[in-house]
């Protein structure tokens, strides 16, 4: 066995760095106090806090009192979603959305739909685009809320939100425009300065800090319900004792990454050149991926082995990758199925999404096994 | 300018002990994965918290699938509150709880006023406790829960849940027991085993484990309305990628405190007695807390010093104590108005609470600086 770890999971979660876990460290030992007492431990983790939002307005290009912490990217997109469309009653009643969000976008708008709410979800185009226009003739006078993700997860497809946005916005200027960024946030560039987008959730666990913390860019004078009542942190829009030490590692992972972004994603790009160039001459193998998707996740079907019997067999090399994506835990994809695709190429899908660590190397070495599972699986059949 | 940092304010929060911060940074570097991820990175990621939940399990005497981790006992205290009275509307409209919760149990309370639900909130009685037969009598046919508190967070009163909850289940057998157990967790002897306890919510950040976790404990059969909706994990009741650093960290720091429970028990008594010895007979200090109040938990007023000019006085020699809960940054007491204590003496009160490595040192050193904060802040009059 191969002792060398080859994670190539980074879109269902990633390894926390190191400037992040001594912001995590800090905090728990050292800046441990309670952001809201009033004693100079507190008044220290509240520091820890604004340095955090700092970074983070530096990524967005926002003010800092339009950042809300999350215990992640579900409970943003939840207050995003029910929390908008439920402060803004008069707005109307009609939702829309796509067929290709994530399951904390999903649910929310089917809990809306329970309540009485027209949940409009948009298609892919027979190219597997989405279009503004789209969502210009889509909205109308009763349209609340527009809720689209900007890179998904499984195939790594860019909507364009800015542009979806504006279109929202064009057709009717009080329709709440809300994007669900996890899977670009400080991977792709986008701010929401001199944009249209109102709202937009992060997480953390997908850039390099722990899993447990993420964010809700709220734009100055957007109502929100809040989902949670209490001691009133965050201005009551989302209340609860601060996670200094989470907020702090989302804050330092931050500062980590985004100075090399753009070098991030061109390593990005001749990786996915690199593995496609391996795959695309391999008759058992379909990309999935398009040349303008994002560069840091690239979906493949391998003909007649099923995505879970080929992803157990990768692991005994130590080699990690997902099928579908790892919050649906099994389940079908309704992504590729959205993209039209038959079900035996979605059966035998897998993701295969690359860090900031992620080598030439470590896609050789999953490509050779790749093709001994191809062949030894076939064989068993 | 004493360089030994003197912490008396732990129910406001507590440094993370060793055990938590090794299980944090473990999952963190190493078993970093997705819980949810079909491969061995997302199965030893499950297994942590599998080891989290039978911690705790050892403290509460239940099932491990009837403990739920969320981001802290502010959601616990909500999904509890909100989540069990929406999911048993055909139960009643009435709820029962008392004057002196927590704000993150007070305002849930007043989000469910707006809804139309009526709220009873109990008074102590003369004597500043809070009787069954008090319950016994509010709860009718119509109620729907009780939620009380176990040990209160400023004044460490004690109420007697185990007996409240059999009141109110021998009154009406349909209406749900919940506690807020954040301050009695760990500390207190509590288990749910063969009592009448539905829901309790406990928090992490009390009990030497990181900020921005904590747990509800619903039984088995006691439904909830989930507050947020995604991707099916914990059941569907708590949804989003799970906070594996965070949940190891939680039950690591059960597992160090618990054994310890008895012993620290009485540690805080010994110094709780020490500290009242000290006081007893200052003219200028008056003991809020009484002899049955959780040990670790002092309350008094200083005459003619307000909270936050002791606070601040205290705070130059390195000693950090509250004034009222941290929650509430520096708003009037409602739990002393609520024992009936003077405006005067409500303004004056500062909370001394300990931690697992108070000693009598730091509460000598505390006194001294009390008398000569006394003395000084007296002459500046």
């Amino acid at each position: 066995m191969n002792n060398k770890e080859i994670y190539l999971d980074n879109s269902a979660t990633t390894k926390v760095c190191q400037k992040s876990i001594d912001a995590v460290l800090n905090a728990m030992q050292n800046d441990y106090g309670n952001a809201t007492s009033l004693h100079r431990k507190g008044f220290e983790a509240e520091k820890l806090i604004i340095n955090a939002k700092k970074e983070i307005c530096k990524a967005l290009m926002c003010n800092e009192n339009e950042i809300f912490f999350t215990s992640g990217a579900t409970e943003s997109n939840n207050m995003a979603i029910i929390g908008s469309v439920l402060a803004n009653k008069r707005r109307g009643k009609k939702i829309i959305t796509t067929v290709i969000e994530h399951s904390s976008v999903l649910e929310p708008t089917k809990f809306l739909e329970s309540m009485g709410y027209e949940i409009v979800r948009i298609k892919p185009n027979e190219n597997g685009e989405f279009l503004p226009i789209d969502f210009f003739n889509a909205v109308d006078d009763n349209t609340v809320l527009v809720s689209t993700m900007f890179v998904n997860n499984e195939t790594g497809t860019i909507l364009p939100v800015c542009e979806i946005a504006k279109a929202v916005k064009a057709k009717n200027k009080q329709t709440i425009f809300h994007t669900d960024a996890v899977q670009g946030f400080l991977k792709m560039p986008l701010k929401v300065k001199n944009t249209d987008i109102d709202l937009l959730s992060f997480s953390g666990h997908k850039i390099y800090a722990p899993k447990g913390i993420g964010g809700l860019y709220i734009k100055k004078g957007t109502k929100i319900q809040p989902l949670l009542y209490g001691g009133g942190q965050q201005n009551g829009i989302r209340v609860g004792t601060d996670s200094v030490p989470l907020i702090s590692g989302l804050g330092q992972a931050v500062a980590e990454i985004l100075p090399q972004r753009e070098k991030l994603l061109s390593n990005y790009k001749e990786l996915k050149n690199y593995l496609i160039s391996m795959l695309e001459n391999n008759d058992n193998v379909i990309i999935n991926s398009k040349q303008n998707d994002a560069p840091y996740i690239v979906n493949i079907s391998v003909k007649k082995i099923r995505s879970e019997i080929m992803l157990h067999y990768l692991e005994q090399f130590n080699i990690y990758v997902s099928s579908g994506s790892a919050c649906s835990k099994g389940a079908n994809s309704h992504v590729l199925s959205a993209f039209g695709y038959s079900k035996d190429r979605v059966d035998t899908a897998l993701r295969i999404s690359f860090s900031k660590d992620t080598t030439k190397e470590d896609l050789e070495f999953f490509v050779e096994k790749l093709n001994d599972g191809i062949n030894s699986l076939a064989k068993m059949k």
